[in-house]
């Protein structure tokens, strides 16, 4: 309560794992999908991907918007409706992302268990908030995990001056014997969308490369950049190798959106339909999981060895700093910006929910 | 004949193809082996990816120099060591990289055909070439194609100052009704190696943010960069999104490299073991490939119509300019500098085929 005034609070993990259980009950949502929802919202703002946490659970946006419009189904009819031994298309029935990301990713787990691999495709999900959580899924299953999504059209083709895809995050989490999971998780644009808003909230500037403005020129100001809907792709300029990032980002449309019938690259509502693709990767139908793990801790090992550039510490490898983020975090609270808590403040007076975060 | 002399000439497809594939048998490799390889060093030259095509065919480095020194096994037995409905892992036996992959690539369309998906690792090959030739396997099928593989070290990880693991690209290829199919095929570092020959090769500088020179500062010289091997993850810096690049790299290492058992990352020797990774996307285990092929269509229509920015005169989608290139070559000629061809010469003296390329 001390720290009620003050810029930012830092929260207890369980307790706003509760309160945003409770949110989306109060939405609509079946107990069970509301845990579901709420450990990938919580697990975002613990690994330190606030762009993707309760910075998103707001009255007036995203997930409660789109619940109390209509626009996401609180009760789906998750199912599958295309089938062969190691692929899947499921319909999400206008579902949470959250939710319907879940269960696809538990279906590519099966087939991976029954036959080495499960591609899951998803049509007509909605938002599905950090990617990781769904890779992530596969590590305990001694599985190479895979997700990503496609998402509103809001980047510009290399060459273009228009926004014509979205930012199509893709995500790959391996398990390693003595080091931490590799974790790749990252928007196929310079920069996350959630990024700019971050940064505009914190009154910060954006580096060029990132975003052009309403006139198409590179800007460093992160609100004329989310009123552009303009972002970069991975690379930045030509030179620089955006038509891979480009291409890596159209990588994600095919096969989120076009092998699934959910195209998102043509309109830009940020509630609309998603289609996601889902894998697992039984590793131990290529050669014995320990033989695995162990060039896993070698490979890791060596990059974290690499000696660091002049004015850098440390060399990290993808996945290693949000772990640290989630073990700081889940010891001394996840620090939450003053507008994110006055945003869960109203969310609990309109729902009547008992606000007990700080 | 006239245009001997010259800086470059143009040489027929056919006739290189024949004259490759002469070379190959004159190696020990048979004749139906010699003709996949052909076929892919030629696909790279007709496609513009002069990096990876006949300037690769030398007396003194790579496929040449591995076969003739043993390291290259010109009559391997290719074979499967595990197996799953939906996987295998192929061993190579020291083959090159083009034959073993193409083989590999049978076996991953195979296993689509049958249950959806084929993902198949291989272990203890070679380089491989253009990795778009294996994915483009799959198009004739109606098939997704991805084709990657893992290279020796000469990238630097972000925040590093030595390189930890290779340029390791992938590729990804996909079916369109009257469309073109999209074919991204990537290195994942700002620029492929093969691209700082090219320059060094024409005598022109090379962009910053693709290299390190030898003191790792970034450099504009495509020979220092050569010599220091120290390429930069696609993205350049962390401020332009290297991480993802970095990522990226090591997430084909893991899937080429330790699901296979042949990690390349730790050592940098060109004519050392690769490991590939191949995957066949079965298009109708998820939905009809007419309904697909008419989304990509829609998709591709939609980013080549967005306005080019000032000073461009088109937007691309990934694998047109290869495909107008190839077109363009096919009819007219493959453009090949005097110094390839010096080299394709002398090996033609020191194999004993008759020169007939210009």
């Amino acid at each position: 309560m001390a720290q009620m005034n003050k810029e930012s609070a830092r929260v207890d993990h369980g307790k706003l794992y509760r309160f945003v259980t409770l949110v989306f009950q109060k939405l609509g949502v079946s107990e069970q999908d509301a845990k579901i929802a709420a450990q990938v919202l919580v697990m975002a703002d613990l690994r330190g991907v606030d762009s993707h946490g309760v910075m998103r659970l707001n009255l007036h946006t995203w997930y409660v918007k789109g619940l109390r419009d209509g626009e996401i189904n609180p009760r789906p009819k998750i199912e599958v409706v295309s089938e062969a031994p190691s692929v899947a298309l499921v319909d999400g029935d206008g579902g949470l992302g959250m939710v319907v990301g879940h269960r696809a990713m538990e279906v590519a787990i099966k087939k991976a268990a029954e036959v080495g691999v499960g591609l899951v495709g998803v049509r007509n999900s909605r938002h599905f908030g950090m990617a990781a959580c769904y890779a992530m899924l596969a590590l305990p299953h001694d599985m190479i995990g895979i997700s990503m999504t496609n998402a509103s059209r809001q980047v510009v083709p290399t060459f273009g001056s228009e926004a014509r895809y979205g930012t199509n995050p893709l995500c790959l989490a391996a398990p390693c014997g003595a080091e931490l999971p590799f974790v790749l998780d990252m928007a196929t644009t310079t920069a996350a969308a959630g990024k700019l808003e971050v940064a505009a909230r914190l009154g910060g500037m954006i580096p060029l490369g990132w975003a052009l403005d309403e006139k198409q020129r590179p800007t460093r100001d992160p609100r004329a950049a989310q009123k552009a809907r303009r972002l970069l792709p991975l690379g930045g300029t030509r030179e620089g190798g955006s038509h891979k990032g480009y291409g890596l980002g159209i990588m994600v449309e095919i096969l989120s959106g076009i092998l699934t019938g959910t195209i998102a690259a043509l309109g830009s509502r940020e509630s609309a339909a998603r289609g996601h693709f889902f894998g697992a990767i039984n590793i131990g139908s290529f050669r014995p999981v320990e033989e695995f793990k162990r060039d896993m801790d070698t490979l890791l090992r060596e990059l974290k060895s690499t000696p660091p550039m002049e004015g850098e510490e440390r060399v990290f490898f993808a996945g290693e700093i949000e772990h640290e983020t989630a073990e700081e975090r889940t010891a001394k609270g996840i620090p939450l910006h003053r507008s994110v808590l006055d945003g869960l403040r109203e969310l609990s007076r309109e729902l009547s929910i008992s606000y007990d975060l700080e």
